[in-house]
């Protein structure tokens, strides 16, 4: 845990260099707009720790598969997320000397990221070997309102000296990835070309052969007026620069400002990448620098009108809330369909792939509070267009006759990840697109969404279930054998009982659903049969049988739902009562000594009763609650947010903060120690949840908000906005009230601690 | 399953050259003598499929660890077999072509393995592209009566055509293993020296710095007579040879003696190994190779007196039960106890380390039957050797107090592998160390093995199994969770009832042994105790608290051991029903689906039942045998052999010699498709136990030797021989009769088929 940051309510501030924690700030500074990002990587030459992230969304490598010991059925490579080429650079020489932070005295550093408006900043003053000092004020964005176009406005002055600067601006694709599998590059040149003023470097993925066209014009001041200087030009495999020298005068500000256009060939024809980036480019320069940044910070503007949750009484708390709403939204902004939202987003290359279950179990409920519709709906979307992959998937592992299974890590609907007891049994992550599905429908009203795309989907998941359980004749009842729960502390166990309870609800849904298209859409209901081949007769039959003769683990002693068989052989010693010593578990421990342990990496017991809250009554929800919280160690990320709300539900309400503590500023205070690698993308839509469906007790039930709001203790008020079918609410909740307001639409009727209100708008 | 060999004695015979076959035949004609050993390769060039392979005993190379996801407690390497340098090669050239079988018309072809006298012999007939014709006959052997020392005559002969011929003979140490992690070599050049008549290369190995010095020098005659020609010598990195050019006159034979000694620094001073190697070579030479070759061949004859079996009536088994017989006797010599037996021996670098559970729970009872005590007591005092390494790595898993776990995979006594479902799961092997004990004090009656090495080592795994158990409040016994047993197709499973009895059955084992070295020698036990503060009162208090309430998993209904918890949640659906497509189930299914179905790879509960017989009555074994049987794939070559044994013992007689055809010929046939990556040296074992201890029915109890023979209906007679205490006893099984004969040493009880016979000599 690390709590250099300054708190702020709009602000992250970073003062002073911290080069130990240069990689951390790397990361929580990133920036993104959904189609590419950035890390906070230094414009100018830096020799210290760093690692080098330029990511653009879509654009992945498949890098051979890794292992110890093959297993049948694993994938052949890994979708790596790709360092791609580098545009930030601004390299400052100044007489001979090259201006590097890691070797100068450096007088004074801030560095902010303005979460408000989407703007990195940097301002330093620093001496160089020779004594000569400089103040640099560096800003820079990825534009929400072009998602291809990068700015950057970098000042330096000279405060004791006037000297020759060289000033190198690359466009750079000779990078490498720090978790490539055998030490490869993954970028091979397509051209590069570079004349005084501008640079481009086209470049594409080995195997792959995505293009991507990078490409910088720039402009520089002095005293407010555009000068030439002397410009050179230089190309070398996989790099294109200008070189410009010029002096630089003591007190003068010198400003370059870098103007880039990144294009891929996800969305622009191969052999019209160059023209287009020339082109792009052009407007960008003739636009200039505050008018693209006032283009982009008025979206910016716009979404915190849709998203932003302020927290009066509680600046570290407001920070933390803000930081999970802003890099969620400048991870996935839902414009393309064949995007996702991968771990890490923007912020590192670590993990790979871009999409888990994460997406499904915890981004979804963000999307579809904060965004319109059809974000949440291009999620979903997403994996309709992976379901021949994950028949294929299925297919490959054994099963037959059209079954799906998703993938756990994916960048193109194929399975990338490679450990058999995650890549084999973790199956539990198939249903989650079916429970996407219901809360989608649940929180649009939109059950159209199951004629046109979800029935597909859920006839496979249903036929993966169907052949995935057995029927055991020594417990009469239909089991599941050998998997792994979202409590990956345990591998290869017999009924889990939430991968139990998803599947035999997935059945049930399914059905339904094929019911509700039958009548609803007789045309399209016989198009699906046709072609799925489905038998709905014969094959509901047996999903019924299995629906209701599941079986689910159970202790009748203590009334309490059993994690899996065998549980209750363990020794069940509480978390407290570890030695500090042995945490985290999952850096102290080896694997055996974790699996035999009663300790749980994230409850899913209590994560099947959060997604199937009404099943189950309050005393119940305690009862499991008060068993599994004592033996959890929240070693997953994901795991806090839903003991947030759980805890919140049943009245505990210290515990619902503490645990809200733990989730809000995991990387802002760099709680794992991990941030370095990049930032929790994923679990940041858990926080947003926490405060959202746990302190402000939001659900939908049959169409129909409901809010049962508390406020910690420790804050003032707290207020969060919702779009909801066509409407903007905003709940306020403070000490001695709540207020609710229909800020836009229709007037609407939601239930306030079991009372229906009408929202009317002002 | 490949038929190609042809049927024989004391041979085998490949007719023909296969070169789709070649590496399965390297394998199969593979030599060696217990500190070196070579695959069948070709002297001559051969550009075709082959495997090059020259191994010394001990000599490793710690490759880097590969795997996909670092697990906590995973070892940094994999020590590997390493590719010794080469030494066999007489490379060929006849006018400009290269004699290379590959590109020639080869008019005949044979191979022939000598098992009698540990002689591999090729003679073929080939015509080169520019039609000439040559004959050669090539022999060679490593040497039993100097394991530093190999021979290779090699004649050619002219059948067509005079022509120069160019001669190259080198020591070549740039030789790669296949098995590399990263494609690493693993050899560097220490000195090399060539000069007319001889080459030494000496090399060292990275990281280990073994030192191994490889040196040749020959003999070339013509008709009879030792020529010269014209020589030249050439030195590269890791490589020295003699080229020598002379004239092939049709019709008479060249022949050239290559003489090779192999040294390593497990066995010389390094500094001393250049020189060493230079006499060696001189008295090889002087000797000749006949007299190498009759020294050699006088071993062989008495190991065929102490180890062969004879089978009349069947010469594929005959074959196959002495070629297990010869590898076994070629791989582990017992002289040595820094050596061990690898599951590859000399004959393939697969699956690396040298030394797994096989050596005891498979080897042991061949090497104590077949050779004096010492040999067999090697193999236990090398683990003594390694307790240091199996307490340090039980440490590193998080065991305390001396508890000792001894790797699954080694060289040097750390552990080598790296799945955790194997590596820190498949437990039971630590136990083979204490059962390996009890066999050999059976066998020899050297119960003061217990004092001088054994107790020390018993406390250890005792205070493993001590750690590893944990008490169920639930079952209200001790339950050991998340373990593999030898049925690997099961992960990660609770309650494995093999390990469970096998840990209890070892914490009484340790307990009386220390109570009879406590009573026989308590200077030494104090000796002990002080050394190992092993507590005696107190530890095995709890020991025998253990031993008492071990849980078993049993199924009332059926009176069937379970093999684990859970276990009959599975489809029981019998081998024999599943699609023959399906089969070998790790080459066609998914690592999930192996383990939740009901097959098993090796059947635990019955090797449990083969090594705890007396435990159990005939009704037991039965039941047990007809419920596992029917689930068991045999997809470990070490699963037949207890099946014949328990087979034999229910007389289930077909079964019984169905399943011992399983086990030998399974290289000799290539049943499983694998030999061409080595022998199955290991399993051999099994096959000798399966024909002594499955057919013959020899146990010991008591001390005691026990006969209950049967003879499969195939045969006509068998027959077997035993050291045993100073004995020779030799069993001849006929149709009709059976005899027994002490053939040297004092008189002795024997029990043959429950009643007293008393052996005397002739």
């Amino acid at each position: 845990m690390k709590q250099y940051l300054k708190h702020h309510e709009w602000h992250i501030i970073e003062e002073g260099l911290n080069p130990h924690y240069n990689q951390v700030s790397e990361s929580v500074f990133s920036l993104g707009n959904g189609r590419m990002g950035q890390r906070a990587n230094f414009e100018e030459d830096y020799s210290g720790e760093t690692l080098q992230g330029s990511y653009v969304a879509g654009v992945y490598y498949p890098d051979k598969t890794r292992v110890g010991w093959w297993k049948n059925g694993y994938p052949e490579y890994f979708a790596k997320v790709l360092n791609a080429p580098s545009w930030i650079e601004i390299k400052i020489k100044i007489g001979d000397l090259v201006l590097d932070l890691a070797k100068c005295k450096v007088e004074s550093f801030k560095r902010v990221l303005d979460m408000k408006q989407g703007l990195l900043q940097r301002i330093f003053t620093a001496t160089l070997s020779d004594g000569k000092k400089v103040s640099v004020d560096a800003k820079r964005f990825c534009s929400m309102a072009d998602g291809e176009i990068g700015a950057i406005r970098y000042e330096i002055t000279a405060l004791n000296f006037s000297a020759p600067i060289t000033l190198t601006l690359p466009i750079n694709a000779d990078v490498v990835n720090k978790d490539s599998n055998y030490d490869e590059k993954f970028w091979e040149e397509v051209t590069k070309a570079a004349e005084p003023g501008w640079a481009i470097v086209n470049a594409a993925t080995k195997k792959t052969n995505f293009h991507v066209c990078t490409g910088m014009q720039y402009d520089i001041q002095s005293a407010g007026k555009s000068i030439k200087g002397k410009v050179s030009t230089h190309v070398r495999e996989k790099y294109a620069d200008n070189v410009i020298e010029t002096d630089l005068k003591e007190n003068i500000p010198l400003t370059i400002y870098k103007y880039v256009a990144i294009l891929s060939s996800e969305n622009h024809a191969k052999d019209k990448l160059v023209a287009t980036c020339k082109s792009k480019l052009k407007e960008a320069v003739t636009s200039g620098f505050e008018k693209l940044f006032s283009d982009h910070a008025k979206i910016w503007a716009h979404k915190w009108e849709e998203c932003d949750i302020t927290i009066d009484g509680d600046v570290a708390a407001q920070q933390g809330i803000r930081f999970n709403i802003f890099q969620l939204t400048q991870t996935y902004t839902g414009e393309d369909e064949r995007l996702n939202i991968g771990p890490k987003g923007f912020t590192g290359e670590k993990y790979g792939g871009s999409t888990y279950w994460d997406t499904e179990a915890y981004c979804l409920p963000f999307f579809l509070s904060t965004a319109e519709p059809k974000v949440a709906r291009n999620l979903l979307v997403y994996r309709y267009k992976h379901l021949g992959k994950a028949i294929e998937n299925a297919k490959k592992l054994g099963f037959k006759e059209g079954a799906a299974f998703y993938p756990f890590v994916t960048m193109n609907g194929e399975e990338c990840h490679n450990e058999w007891e995650i890549t084999f049994e973790e199956i539990h992550r198939t249903s989650a697109m079916a429970y996407a599905m219901r809360d989608y429908i649940d929180y649009t009203g939109d059950r159209e969404y199951l004629s046109e795309f979800g029935l597909e989907v859920l006839i496979g998941i249903a036929r993966f279930w169907n052949q995935r359980v057995n029927w055991s004749d020594n417990k009469k009842k239909y089991v599941i054998l050998g998997v792994t729960g979202p409590n990956e502390y345990e591998n290869n166990v017999n009924n889990n009982w939430y991968t139990n309870y998803l599947g035999a609800w997935t059945l049930r849904f399914a059905m339904e659903s094929a019911d509700y298209v039958k009548q609803s859409n007789p045309t399209r209901y016989n198009e699906i049969i046709t072609k799925t081949n489905f038998k709905d007769t014969e094959e509901t039959e047996r999903w019924k049988h299995i629906v209701e003769n599941m079986y689910y683990p159970y202790d009748a002693d203590r009334k309490v739902i059993l994690q899996q068989d065998g549980f209750l052989d363990k020794e069940l010693i509480p978390v407290k009562d570890l030695n500090p010593a042995d945490r985290p578990l999952n850096q102290k421990w080896s694997w055996d000594r974790i699996l035999r342990s009663c300790y749980i990496k994230q409850a899913d017991v209590l994560q099947g009763i959060f997604l199937f809250e009404d099943d189950f009554d309050l005393e119940t929800i305690r009862r499991n609650f008060d068993f599994y919280e004592p033996l959890t160690v929240h070693e997953s990320s994901l795991s806090p947010c839903v003991h947030v709300i759980l805890a919140s539900k049943i009245g505990y309400k210290e515990q619902a903060y503490e645990f809200y503590l733990r989730t809000a500023r995991l990387d802002l205070d760099d709680y794992n120690n991990d941030t370095e690698e990049g930032c929790h993308i994923t679990s940041m839509a858990g926080t947003w949840m926490s405060l959202v469906k746990g302190f402000g007790g939001m659900r939908v039930r049959n169409g129909q908000l409901h809010f049962n709001p508390f406020i910690p203790d420790q804050w003032k008020s707290y207020s969060f906005r919702l779009e909801f079918r066509d409407r903007v609410i905003i709940v306020k909740v403070s000490k001695d009230k709540i207020d609710t307001v229909l800020e836009h639409g229709e007037p609407l009727e939601v239930i306030m601690n079991g009372k229906p209100v009408m929202l009317k708008s002002k």
